[in-house]
C-alpha cells in the first residue's frame, strides 16, 4: 500500500492539465482503443469529437482536458465536456478515459476535479455523466460515486435490449 | 361534440404527411412562435434543425415530417425525429408541433402515429421524448400518455433549477 500510495503521490505532483492540441490524436486515440471498453463506433465518435474540437475550438460544443504526468509529458487521460443546450448551467461529461497502465492512481479523480472547476468557473451548476448499466461499467459507477455523483434516472433498454442507460448527477458549489 | 367531430374527421381525411422542403420554413417558424410554448433559444434551435436537414438530408439525424390538409395543402404541423447514436433502434422525437388553431382536432396524434410508423419500417424499437415539467407543458404530457408513452426517467433542475427534465417512452412493436 505504501508503495502505491507513494507513485500516486508522485503522479499526482507531475500531474498537467491542459487543452487539446493537434498531437493529442494519437495518445487519444491509444487509450480508448486499449481501454477495453468502447466499440468501434464509440471509439469513432470519440475521435469525431476530437477532430469537430480542433477545427471549432468550443464553438463545437465541446472541451477537452488533455491530462499529462512525467518530465516527458505523456498523455495518460482526457476529459470531454461541454454546456448542454437548453439548459441553465447543465454541463454534460461526455468522455473520460484514463489510460489502463496509469488507472488506480488518483488520475482520473484530478481530471474529474479539474472539469468540476472548470464548469464552475463558466457558471455551470451540475454535470451529468451517462454510462451503461453493463457489469463492465461497474468500476466506473463506483468512480463516479466515489467522486460524489449519484444516479439520478435510468432508461431501460436504451443502448440495446438489456443494457440501460444510467445518468449520475452532481450539483457544484 | 357532434360539429367538432365532424370537423376532426373532415380535417383526418384531407391529412397528407411529406418530407421537409425548402418552402416550410416560413409556416415552420409561424408555428413555433405561435404555439407560446417556445422561448427564443429553443425557437432558434427548431429552426437550425430546419436549415441542416434542407442541406444534409438524413446525414443531418434529423428526419422531418410534414402535416398538411385541406385543397390548399396548408401546413398544420411537424415532427422532427431522428436514430439516437450509439443506441440499437433508439430514436429521439426532438420537434412535434401542431398549429394551435388546429389543435384538439387529432393532428397531432396523426403526426406521431406517422412517426411511429415511420422509425418501425427504419428498424426502431423505442422512441423517446423529452419534455419539462413546467406546468403550461401539462397538456403536453397528457398528450403523450394519451399516445402510450409512459414517464421513464426525471432530471431534476435540468432546464433551470425547480424546471425537471422528463423523458417519456413508447416500444413500438
Amino acid at each position: 500500500m505504501k508503495k502505491q500510495d507513494n507513485h500516486a503521490s508522485t503522479l499526482r505532483d507531475n500531474v498537467r492539465i491542459r487543452p487539446l492540441e493537434p498531437h493529442d490524436r494519437s495518445p487519444i486515440e491509444d487509450m480508448v482503443v486499449s481501454s477495453g471498453m468502447f466499440n468501434d463506433v464509440e471509439i469513432a465518435t470519440a475521435l469525431e469529437l476530437v477532430e469537430e474540437a480542433l477545427e471549432e475550438g468550443e464553438e463545437s460544443g465541446y472541451i477537452f482536458a488533455i491530462l499529462e504526468t512525467g518530465n516527458a509529458n505523456k498523455v495518460r487521460g482526457y476529459a470531454c465536456y461541454g454546456p448542454v443546450p437548453l439548459t441553465q448551467g447543465v454541463y454534460d461529461l461526455y468522455w473520460i478515459v484514463v489510460d489502463p497502465a496509469s488507472q488506480g492512481t488518483g488520475l482520473g479523480r484530478a481530471l474529474i476535479q479539474y472539469v468540476e472547476q472548470d464548469v464552475l468557473s463558466r457558471g455551470g451548476r451540475m454535470i451529468l455523466v451517462e454510462t451503461s448499466s453493463q457489469e463492465k461499467y461497474g468500476a466506473t459507477v463506483r468512480f463516479y460515486e466515489r467522486c460524489g455523483y449519484h444516479l439520478e434516472a435510468r432508461v431501460r433498454g436504451f443502448y440495446r435490449i438489456g443494457d440501460d442507460k444510467l445518468v449520475f448527477q452532481k450539483e457544484l458549489y
